[in-house]
Parts: structure tokens; C-alpha cells; sequence
């Protein structure tokens, strides 16, 4: 079976020198491309520059990419040559407008300005005012396409919240997983996150099931990856 | 000589999983480094932990840091114990005080709220809004407090600027060694560097010396630093 893995966290730009950046170490998604090799998928691993990755494998191809833009473009293009993908990449949601003073900013505002006229001059934003604004934008939810590039794809989305209760963390996986038309959403809460734990609920209409480690997760979501095969083997045999 | 040697870029957190970084690959930090452990220094590094670093060395110290506070709390250690400091690390010059919606951020704005009372309740910062906005605070310089911590010092700063005149690089690097009491700026162009190409400029109060790669600024660099240790021990010997 042929399967996308995405890894790591999508970088954007505020200027030629920053960025703002999604925290991710990759450690997972290099876990889950690992199994699912060793169980003899094809895998292509769409992660960032700094994130863990696998060995080189004759079976695994790797995508290197920064921003969300660049995350969509690659993903355009190789989510109709897959039967499955794994979206464990820390996307980010918004993307840098301009970085102006704050003083500016204010008085942008008094002065009823269009913001979304405001743009830098400068490709290095200066560093002398006190106080900086940036102003964001909302990205496109790339999750929320990849069913359209792919109708009949296996889906498996994740959702990271910070130090909630694990009713929350469940229900909001769970109108995740209506809204992004996925198959399972792994969720998590990075509170529950260490060096030897990694709590994490993979939830679909009808189950909820709970693992507690980034091994038992890798191996459950390749269990998962597996039930589809036969599935699809069987038909075809039933052919 | 004792000497530290500053590389990479800090990170300033949004959220628990968001942040602001300064790029930079660490590759010229190295390459200082390794120049002057070859020429018999002690090298205390202070990088970050995606930056580049030289392989082990029985005379040099690595320290990994993250944010600029990080860095701060480092080098108020490490400065006193260390004849010369090379400080090519990009460092945040603002950290995010808050993100909020746009919505609530001109509100706030035309109630008159004081903005430095804003903060986030969330540990994660939702992603609903369409808008957003991050509120951040000038960091203290650094560069500026390394002559109060060991005013003895040989102080090497850097200058980065992004697709300005040689003129305005200059200028601006002279007025950085005046004002951060520098003895050496390196001063450089963002579209000046290359994988094969680094154009520098090495001021002092009384010269302008020109190199082309980052090998040669790191030769430039290690003699400045060789120049210093002769002296020192002209000194010693004529007491």
C-alpha cells in the first residue's frame, strides 16, 4: 500500500531573518514511517528540514518542505498517487501579514486604515520601536482538502491541545474528525507528552481507542493501515 | 586564549506551541570555532540546537540555548571567564507578550485598555479567529551588557542587514561598534551570502577590512583574536 506520512512543524516567514514556527520534533511520524516500512508499505515522508527522519529504505521517498504553501503544493501533487495518509505535521494556522510598530498600528486603527493594505517595505522589519504588532492571517485548513484531492483516501488526522481534561480533548477530536472527513484523529495533549509517555486517544465514528506510548501509537495506526489492505485484498480476491 | 564563540539563532515562545525564531544555520559559528580550536584556544560555544557544531574537542564546551533570556543567563556566567567573545548568534530583539484575535485587539485599542495588561488565558491559542494579532516587547541588548560583565573583553559583534548599499552597511555597523562598545563589527548583507559566497566587512574604529567567504572571515577573525594573545604576552613578558 502506498502511504504518506507528513512529520515536523511548517515554518512561516515574518521577514528575510524570522519566523514563526510550529514546535515538532518529528520523533512520531518517524516512528510510524518506520513500522509501516518494516511491515513492507510504501511510504513517502513529507516533513521539515530539522525533524527526525528514518534510514534511507528502497521503499521510502522524503519530501523537504518549510511553509504551508510549499506543505499544499507537495501534497497536491502526491495525494492522488497514495491510498493513505498519516497527517502528524504541526501546520501552522496563520501566516505573517506585516510586522509594524505599535504606534503605527494604533493609529492605523484610529484612522479606520484598511490593515490589509498594510504591508513592510522593509525586508528586515527594524528593531528600534518598543513595542512590535504582527498581524496574521488565517491559513487555508489543508486537512480539510485532501479529501478532495482523494476521495476514497484512508485519513488519519492528529489534534494536539495543551493540559485539557480528556473529556475535552475527546470531543473536540471528535468534531475534528466530522469536519476534516477523516477516518481516525489521533489526539493528544502535550501536557501528557514526555521522553517515555505519550498519551494518545485514535478516535473514529464508532471507537475510541487509548494508547499511552509513541510505539503502541505507530503500532496501532499500522494495524490500521494493515485492516485496510486486507480489506481491499479481499475484495479483490472476491472480484 | 579562552574565548566564546556565539552561533545560531534564538527562539521566543508564542504559545506552548508556537514560536518566533531567528534563522540562522550556525555554519559560520562553526567554522570560527573550529578555525580557533586549531589554533590552540579554549572554545566555550553557545548554540542552539538545530545550529551547526564542530565535532568533539578536548578543549572545546558546548552550552545550548534556546531563548534569549537562555542566552542572557549563559553568557552572565561564561563572559567573566573568557578573554574574547565572537557573538555571531541571531538573537530575538522582541518577545510576544500575547496573540489575540484581531477583533479583541482593537477593542482593546479603542477602549484605551492598557496593552501590557493583556495576556492569554490559553496555553494553546485557538486558531478560530481569522485575524490575528501579536503584541511584542523590545528584548534588552544583549551585546550592549558583555563590556559591564568583563570590561577587559575583546568583543566581536555582528551586524546582518538584508539588501541594502555597502555604504548603508557600513554606516550602520560603525555606529553598532560605538554603541555596543564593540572592537570588531562584522557586518554582512543577507543577498550577499551564498552557499559559495559570504561578503563581509571587519570594522574598527580605525579600519575597514573586506573578505569574501566565510573561510576567510574566520581566518580574519582567528588573526584578530592570534593579534591580542601576542600582545598580552608582550606585556607579560615586559613586566
Amino acid at each position: 500500500m502506498r502511504v504518506i506520512v507528513t512529520s515536523g512543524g511548517t515554518s512561516e516567514p515574518i521577514d528575510r531573518v524570522r519566523k514563526i514556527t510550529n514546535h515538532s520534533t518529528g520523533n512520531l511520524g518517524k516512528l510510524i514511517a518506520e513500522k509501516l516500512l518494516l511491515e513492507g508499505h510504501e511510504v513517502t515522508m513529507v516533513t521539515t528540514l530539522n525533524a527526525a527522519k528514518p534510514s534511507e529504505h528502497k521503499n521510502l521517498t522524503i519530501f523537504i518542505i518549510d511553509t504551508t504553501a510549499e506543505l499544499s503544493a507537495c501534497l497536491v501533487q502526491e495525494v492522488p498517487k497514495n491510498q493513505a495518509i498519516i497527517h502528524a505535521m504541526a501546520v501552522s494556522d496563520y501566516t505573517p501579514q506585516v510586522m509594524v510598530s505599535l504606534e503605527d498600528f494604533v493609529e492605523a486603527i484610529h484612522e479606520d486604515i484598511d490593515l490589509a493594505t498594510i504591508t513592510n517595505h522593509s525586508k528586515k522589519v527594524s528593531s528600534k520601536a518598543k513595542q512590535q504588532v504582527i498581524l496574521l492571517n488565517q491559513n487555508p485548513k489543508i486537512i480539510q482538502q485532501i479529501r478532495e484531492w482523494q476521495p476514497q483516501i484512508l485519513l488519519i488526522g492528529f489534534k494536539l491541545l495543551v493540559d485539557v481534561s480528556e473529556a475535552e480533548l475527546i470531543e473536540t477530536a471528535q468534531a475534528a474528525l466530522i469536519k476534516n472527513q477523516a477516518d481516525y484523529i489521533l489526539a493528544n495533549d502535550l501536557a501528557q507528552i514526555s521522553e517515555s509517555q505519550h498519551i494518545g486517544f485514535l478516535i473514529s465514528e464508532h471507537q475510541i481507542e487509548r494508547v499511552e506510548t509513541k510505539s503502541q501509537i505507530s503500532e496501532l495506526i499500522a494495524k490500521k493501515i494493515g485492516e485496510v489492505t486486507y480489506e481491499n485484498d479481499c475484495s479483490s480476491n472476491n472480484r
